[in-house]
């Protein structure tokens, strides 16, 4: 949710999604369900976790680069954050010590009381909006998009918090699911798109918010609704729930690659198994381009539903040919003689009595800058394998994402510059196929795309962007914005 | 290794292995290798990591508690380790600060030199050579049973180091793997028995030992072959390779938990794959022991290569039914309405959208203590599964292991205290089943188990231990030894 | 500078000077020889520090708890604050993990660029100032009283940043020496009545500010001039330097306890030499309050000079009678027989052998609650003393400070509850003198005090506040404001 | 006490004290008591400390880098070191991480039980003694000369640790004055000469030991006697002290240089006071040489006694010249335009005020390299001072210590290269004097020096070694045996 990083380069080949959000209000102990909830979503932002709670009188914050379980496992952590009323927030940040003031929930004492924020999403006319304020005297305190929002808030001139918040929201564009709290309500909304993902759940006399419906498992809570694209729900501690539509009506458009790789497969999204989606999307794969082959791989852990998928429908044996380490992170010291090894092969290793003198059908789910793809191709035949034949679950990611995804600038997505030929030829496989984006469409449970009226948001697949993009005129090739003072 | 640990309570569900060992001599930046080799077998001890360096003139050492990558992943980590010649460790301790002298590898300054030793194993004599050597004036700076071998080479009255070597481990009994650095060599052996790994690669011109074999695909190393049960492999630094066989012949007794569940997949142990030993357990279990069933459904990650082996010998389709969140570590905070979640919740989702209705084969490796399969069972029950029947792919558990493996004991392993069908009800599955000692040995290549003499150890299956038990007279009741100085 | 704080009940029991600003502009490596600034002015400000740097196109900063040599020795510190310009402080405050926010320089992103501020002093009316710009919308990220100025600032409606500057400055009360720095210039500025101290020098080419003479000798400057009360300096990275009196005149009136205890003894503050209007002090105190008596013993280390001045006024011969340990610090736990022990008697211990059958002047800086000088005469005659008396190089503090200066609540200055015989028995002295107020105007070099218009701020002793105090109207009862969240 | 370091090249220019001890058995919260005297104690020893307990079951040990309030003053830390008797050690140690294993006390478990021993002193047979028990299979874990004792101990073929441990000790020689603990007892010990300091206190029914009274004071005991030089003091639980003379009679010969730096000024040794000596030091040097000048100036803190008594026998006003920052510690970053100031001036700065014009005279301890008495007559010229005379508390140190003092390496004393003349020229003194030998005997309280038997250890002065040498044959040229592992 950084202004600053819509391009950064990530190290890692995959895209990234960069926010996940949980609330709970009316519970006891309403930080330790938080830090709970957070944990199930920790895939969803890993770099940076916070919490702020509210016991009736005072705000309690605590925010920390790292894992959830290394801030908020312990008693003292969990102890400094009192009250029936938590929000929660995990990110994927830039770098480092910089990012402390951008790890959320953001907090201000606005005139009328204190207000915290956690926001999933990407505002993407963050950065006009953000000049226009400090021209009027506004001053930032960290260079996320979010911040916007709450200055919005604390100068408008709307009597009541609510209507100052409908008011703030009616100038911002992209993808917010957010969830506020106030010393009287939480409030959780979701952009009139619903791009990102938001769920209510419920847990005794608790009401829970979270991005996907694992944090309401893993915390005991049962899954009530989504949050409706558009809705603003408020829920008030005495357990009064009302649901607001400020933005009248549109059609949603979810964001797909939720389904193909961001959320956790034993989430349920948009009323579809994604689990469930992910295998019959390697189903649609194995109609669309079979292949004769002794073994069906998956690239672990992301492409095993659809090998799964894939090895039911074509009937090829489905087996591990490649394992991957649990123990990885940071990247180690490189002997001289460092070009036997690789970071890939720490983290995957062929398993080569299987593979050697077999014919492979490798299921990833995605190319992103296909670096990854060649390696891994590259560990097979070096284990033995008579044929590689790469079968991605989703189709050719061509375009940026501006809603809250970390994407390689576009002239390092593969797909933008090759076609599936010369992408098979970069990644030396034997054949590549992509699924079809109608594929995609029925795996997910919807019929085929519908070109006038999308049912989703695929922009990174079809470059069809469902808003205005003000930050970024010249589109996906924005520079970025100087950098702020770096604060330690 | 810890003479004060082998009934140690783990809080795990598992038995653990507690030891890796990784040498490399010959090669420009020895100790990154290391660093490399002991990342890829830290699966084998995941609580503290060392490796000690040689340069040509001087020793130098670094050991830390926590992760390969968290204390060896740095350049100036490395950089402190210069030379040609490294040997490293990663192993399971018991606790905290207290453990940083108990972390290998060990170093000495003998009257010939300085001398490195890291150790794979347990001694089941030390705590009796101990009290003779502290008599004699000897002073211990750790409680590890491989400082024993220290002491016992420094009083040795052989004139040279190897005799000295050999003559301290006539006295040893149990198992032991080793790597050892002098000025001068590195040397590397296996107990007569051969019960835990060790093998031998070649990177160049550098000889490198590990553990297992995925340390040497991690390096960019060859596999030449195992160190050979009772063999002592000695290699100088201008690359002379010896061959000792200080200990005469006897039957090999590899330990066959390795293949069950100890090593990595990916590991050739014995000439065989594990990965498709444990397929094979798999297939042999559902010949063993068949059942009606919707899906067969591993019990993630040590479950899979099992599950497969079944789904493809029984036709029933393998599916994941149970998600495994990888961000797993530290004991959250339970919120006071945490009755509704739990640790194994934290680790283990059910994927509720498939198994609803369904007739479940839940397969997993072992039972230890029961206390995570009956979670298991009762977490496949609320997610609506309409059976459950349990497999589990190695013989019932019912003795401890006193060579290098962390057991609970034995009162508290469920096959020692009750039958299959008592275990079945505990867990509340509506089946259970284990492998046959004979499915077991077949599954890893061999014939059936000979009793007269056994191709494996299985002592934990069969109570059968191939050694004397010195230390552990009133087998399986011995108290641990009065504990020394804590020093911080 | 908190506003949170100005009754803050500090552990020690001495009145502390609350903030160091030091500032260079035109140097090479600007933040290194801020870093040394601010550590010779170390003891104005103990538990933070923070450096802000401009390289002529970013700005850096680097906060942190714990002294300048903690957070700005190393290289890599100092690497991170490239540029010629550099402004720093140090500050006394008042907790924990919650001050980082607060410690300054504080930084923002005006319209017109970066600007960033340290302040030494404490603006009285700032809870005003602050409720009604968030009542306009204006979002406050630290509880310092320095942030209202930057938003009074951001919100100023006239053209130029200086002019916004001043129209800021003229909203403000109370007591402000002023460190500034914009892409474009170093602004240092004074309060009209001086009351904080702000001096100028040179070092090369480069221009230097700070809080006292004694920084400038330790960079190797030479000193220009006092930065004028009412003044505001501008100086320019081509050189020009620009003095502005937007004021208009003002009788000065400079804190006067910077010469009792604040400053350093080798400072220039004012014209005169701090050490020799210490020594001035405790011959006036000689002549004044002469005794009978066998030694001069100091408090050291703040007692020293007034004991020497009082040794050559009277031929008593000057001693050290009570021996300071430079280890002190934490508070240690007490053994259960700990009434046998102080933490008074780890920070300062008995001379003994010297001290014996004597009657002794003991010199003290001045008394705070009064609690640490009836250990120290209780110390004495532990030690065998046969007389002691006791004699204050200060008029009694009997009022707060609100300019920047922690004191405790009125309530618990001792000369606020007694007069000079209960204070005498309350400490158990056998004759107890302060100077007089006319005494230490002498001292410090100028003729007795004019009532009608004096010379210095001397409102500790004599409740003759030269501002208004808005904030305070209830004047020093006033209940601290309420507390906003804390942040981690 | 390391065996490596006598000609360790200390960054400071003074000789450093390397290690203080204190120990006490009976005391309820003994870790507590022994915390508080080794606080006192820290001028003795500031970059490591440890404390030993024994609760009458278990030993406890805790060690750390740095000061003692830094590892011993949390509640945590005493609570992790129960019991009744304990005994605690501070010192000096060369460098970084390699020195955890040598920070004392050392701790072992022999074949009576643990062992714990605190040694202020140094062996200077230590080497030849360690090099015949590795011979025997003695196995090192430090590279102290201490644990040579406790080898000795171990491998002594007497019956009671009482006998093994006079057995040891006949084997050393050099300097100790030990505090060590078994289960039963405490036992201190000082050495034949006595060359390093021991006391005997009482706290209670407590018996306290210590290198200094000042941690007598501190801790609230009374001083009760000294250990005698060759006396061996046993103290049971049960309250019972016995004194052991196992050597026999011998001249004995303390360390004088403890009355001239080591010591604090209120401390009492060998009936003196350490103030009271210093002070008539300067008097003895009045007498001696003096000289006409308007000020007496002290270098700060330790230049201050003998200052006093210099002023009070000539008639010239003792003045604070120099003012000392007690913020010093770390090496910062230097300007490049640094040559205008130095790591003295951040630690001593010119009261120019006081000093310009006048004529000084500069009392300091001793002259060690000479390089700080440069730059300290250069600072007072620089303020303007028009004579700079020095005179040295101390005879010219021209010998290293072989008995527990950190010294330079011979060729590194200006004395031992240069006579006064060349001296005074070198550090640009108008004139320079040193107290005789015989001035230095009497202002201690003794008669001139008896050169047949001289009353104190005196060798750094005059090279009259009291003991034999044997790892130092080659006198003062030793080279410094090979360094052992460096362990982190």
């Amino acid at each position: 949710m950084m202004i600053t990083h819509p391009f950064h380069d990530a190290d890692g080949d995959k895209l990234r999604e960069e926010c996940g959000v949980f609330g709970v209000i009316n519970a006891a102990d309403a930080a330790a369900i938080t830090a709970l909830g957070l944990h199930a979503l920790q895939h969803r932002g890993q770099e940076a976790a916070g919490i702020t709670s509210f016991d009736g009188k005072e705000f309690y914050s605590r925010r920390g680069l790292g894992h959830v379980a290394d801030n908020f496992s312990s008693g003292g952590a969990i102890g400094e954050l009192p009250g029936s009323m938590a929000v929660g927030h995990v990110r994927y940040s830039t770098t480092g010590g910089a990012g402390l003031r951008n790890v959320q929930p953001l907090y201000a004492e606005l005139a009328s009381g204190g207000f915290a924020i956690a926001h999933n999403g990407n505002i993407s006319n963050a950065i006009h909006l953000r000049q226009a304020l400090v021209q009027k005297g506004a001053i930032f305190q960290s260079t996320s998009d979010t911040e916007v929002i709450i200055h919005l808030i604390a100068t408008s001139r709307y009597p009541t918090l609510l209507d100052r918040f409908v008011d703030a929201l009616r100038l911002v564009e992209g993808a917010y699911s957010l969830i506020c709290t106030t010393p009287k309500r939480m409030v959780a909304c979701r952009d009139p798109l619903g791009i990102r993902p938001l769920v209510m759940g419920k847990l005794g006399d608790a009401i829970v918010f979270a991005s996907e419906t694992v944090a309401l498992d893993v915390v005991g809570a049962q899954f009530v609704r989504e949050v409706e694209p558009g809705e603003l729900v408020e829920v008030r501690p005495d357990g009064r729930v009302t649901s607001h539509r400020p933005f009248g009506d549109s059609n949603p458009r979810p964001c797909i690659f939720e389904h193909v790789y961001f959320s956790r497969p034993d989430s349920i999204m948009g009323g579809t198994s994604v689990y469930q989606a992910r295998r019959q999307i390697g189903m649609e794969l194995a109609k669309e381009s079979p292949v004769e082959a002794d073994l069906v791989v998956p690239v672990p852990d992301s492409g095993v539903p659809a090998a799964i998928g894939y090895a039911q429908q074509s009937g090829i044996p489905f087996e591990l040919g490649i394992i991957r380490s649990h123990y990885v992170g940071r990247t180690f010291i490189q002997p001289s003689d460092g070009q036997r090894t690789s970071s890939v092969k720490r983290k995957h290793n062929a398993n080569r009595a299987l593979v050697e003198g077999k014919r492979i059908v490798l299921i990833d789910d995605s190319i992103v800058r296909g670096t990854t793809s060649l390696k891994i191709v590259e560990m097979m035949r070096e284990a033995g394998a008579a044929e590689v034949h790469m079968r991605i679950a989703s189709p050719p990611t061509m375009h940026s994402c501006f809603y809250g995804v970390d994407t390689p600038e576009r002239s390092k997505l593969l797909a933008a510059k090759m076609d599936v030929d010369a992408m098979r030829d970069f990644i030396q496989a034997d054949s590549l196929a992509f699924v079809s984006i109608d594929g995609l469409y029925r795996a997910v449970g919807t019929d085929s795309r519908k070109a006038s009226c999308p049912q989703y948001c695929d922009a990174c697949f079809t470059g069809d962007y469902p808003t205005t993009l003000t930050d970024h005129g010249d589109l996906e090739a924005a520079t970025p914005p100087a950098k702020p003072v770096k604060v330690a």
